[in-house]
């Protein structure tokens, strides 16, 4: 019998459909990769790019030069720009305003065949302290109310180049989906008194279902109404509204974290695209009691179809405590053994 | 300048883009067809698919035999089930139930390699009138709470068969994306005591800049807010809250209208795959003054990633204005004449 699960923070409903027949290891996926000849975020293209906004650089390298480990531009394609005023503005009945904001490129690592589970802790660990100088920097600009920060890894997921990065775009208005879990939130606030997704983590640790990994200071789940198969969920296991509440020490462990979800994710799947996303609170800091923040990461290996587009109800084949017991299976270090002689696509070194 | 422009029922925010570079003849699709040796929707094959719910059928032919125009039958592999109970349950903070609800598909038509640009307009009609006589039936069901109707065409758009089909899915909760739309209209006809969508064909008849045909009782436009390059909806000009109040002639109207839209974006997107959905209003009679049933067409041009996901903010790269000109620049009439030599795929005629 199909099951209909409620996603506890925004009340969405997903269908649990298992008898539509696909069991984990059917999902064959390798991520596609996009083949290029010249890559623009490998060392020596600098100047393909617009000029850095910030890098983790070797003494003594210049800006826009190569020398640099991590680096981050902004989007030469932006989804909103830096310049100009808001404008708000009606036209009959519709609202509309200029797309003023920011869109950058955080550049992972100068290795175009590297992907965050090849790479050092510390490398990694650069990574997310990279998202919170850029959230510091960015927040100071009065017209931005949030920024995401997200991933694309590979073609089907969205990616248009191969070359490992994240992405953030900030936005002047709180987006949708971040508006809906804090309004979810809130509503449990105002009821328990309580953070909902302390309570999840405290009820996902207790009947140890659907948690992939415990993770000193996070935990790894599939989340129990999940969209897709092989969702997975990082939270933070106290409560810390805002990614930049996270300790310094835990930018290193969220590292080690992250790189064991993502190899067992690509055992299990066969390096399959993903995206990840990281919600926080909005810079305002109104939900600070009852927000919290965590990411979400995504394998992209269902089509969403009508019935989705139309409902908001995501039909879901694998069921989260299946896709849970599967991952525990995995052996995280031997993605490199696993991969080592399995390099696909266009790689330039 | 991008451009942040609201949807006026539900509150969602879309970037336009267009700096992006994608112009409407940039996006080549073609449906990849998905090839079947055998077709379980073909005639001759009627016992393969579960027994027929209701055909239309010549005068002696026999159900579940060929001799059908029109053919609804249980989806083989259901997302929801007809048999059981709802047996709504906590689990800890979460919330679940039985996946009971009813999920069919209407086969359109008997021919293989025809799709609905390429039927009578009668028997486009039978199409339309189908989804209303299974919605008579299966609200009778006190369990259904809503019933969605919707078509993926193209194997990227999430069709598993290429014979031309649509399916309904009966769901014992209003789906989200139908909840939000209720919401907002709701809350329009509150504060200016009118309907929003009656409002918004008002709006788009007298701009005339996202019109693509005004067609008797119907208009097809491009909305101000598209997350889609292309995404189309199909309005019926008077106040309707329910696909149901529609007259009985109208059904002919909406198939002629169908027909042309979907032979414009044909001919405009080199047959594309797409998606259709009916949004009209949940069984309860409750939304009745401020819903209004439409039809949202989305082609599937380009890639849903972290950002939109993360959210709920679709970045899109051409202006509706830009493909409302382009969409009216066709001439449907041309479509037979154009894809007659070119049938691509697994056809089994």
């Amino acid at each position: 019998m199909p099951e209909l699960r409620k996603d506890p923070v925004v009340g969405r409903w997903v269908i649990i459909s298992t008898e539509r027949g696909k069991r984990p290891s059917s999902f064959a996926s390798v991520s596609k990769r996009v083949a290029a000849k010249m890559c623009p975020f490998c060392p020596g293209s600098e100047h393909h790019t617009p000029p850095e906004v910030m890098a983790y650089r070797t003494p003594g390298s210049e800006p826009n030069q190569p020398g640099w480990t991590l680096r981050v531009i902004p989007n030469k394609y932006p989804a909103l720009r830096v310049e100009g005023d808001l404008e708000r503005a009606p036209k009959g009945l519709y609202d509309k305003m200029n797309g003023v904001g920011a869109h950058e490129v955080i550049i992972e690592t100068p290795d175009h065949a590297c992907d965050i589970v090849d790479m050092s802790d510390e490398s990694v660990r650069d990574i997310f302290w990279t998202y919170r100088e850029r959230m510091l920097d960015l927040e100071r600009d009065v017209r931005i109310k949030y920024i995401l920060v997200f991933k694309n890894h590979g073609e089907a997921a969205g990616a248009s180049l191969e070359h490992a990065h994240s992405q953030l775009i900030a936005t002047p208005i709180i987006p949708k989906r971040v508006a809906e879990e804090m309004e979810g939130a809130k509503r449990y606030f105002e009821f328990k008194e309580r953070c909902i997704f302390c309570d999840i983590v405290r009820q996902e640790i207790s009947e140890n279902e659907r948690l992939v990994t415990d993770f000193d200071s996070f935990i790894a789940i599939q989340p129990f109404a999940p969209r897709f198969p092989f969702e997975t969920w990082i939270i933070p296991k106290t409560h810390q509204s805002s990614y930049m509440e996270m300790s310094d020490a835990d930018h290193l462990t969220l590292a080690r974290c992250f790189k064991d979800i993502l190899s067992r994710l690509k055992l299990a799947l066969n390096d399959p695209p993903f995206n990840f996303i990281l919600h926080t609170r909005p810079i305002s800091k109104e939900s600070r009691e009852y927000y919290h923040w965590h990411f979400e990461i995504i394998p992209k290996l269902t089509k969403v179809a009508g019935f989705e587009w139309g409902s908001g109800i995501y039909i879901n084949p694998t069921a989260p405590e299946e896709s849970a017991a599967f991952l525990k299976e995995m052996k995280p270090e031997r993605v490199k053994e696993v991969f080592r002689a399995d390099k696909t696509g266009g790689d330039s070194v």
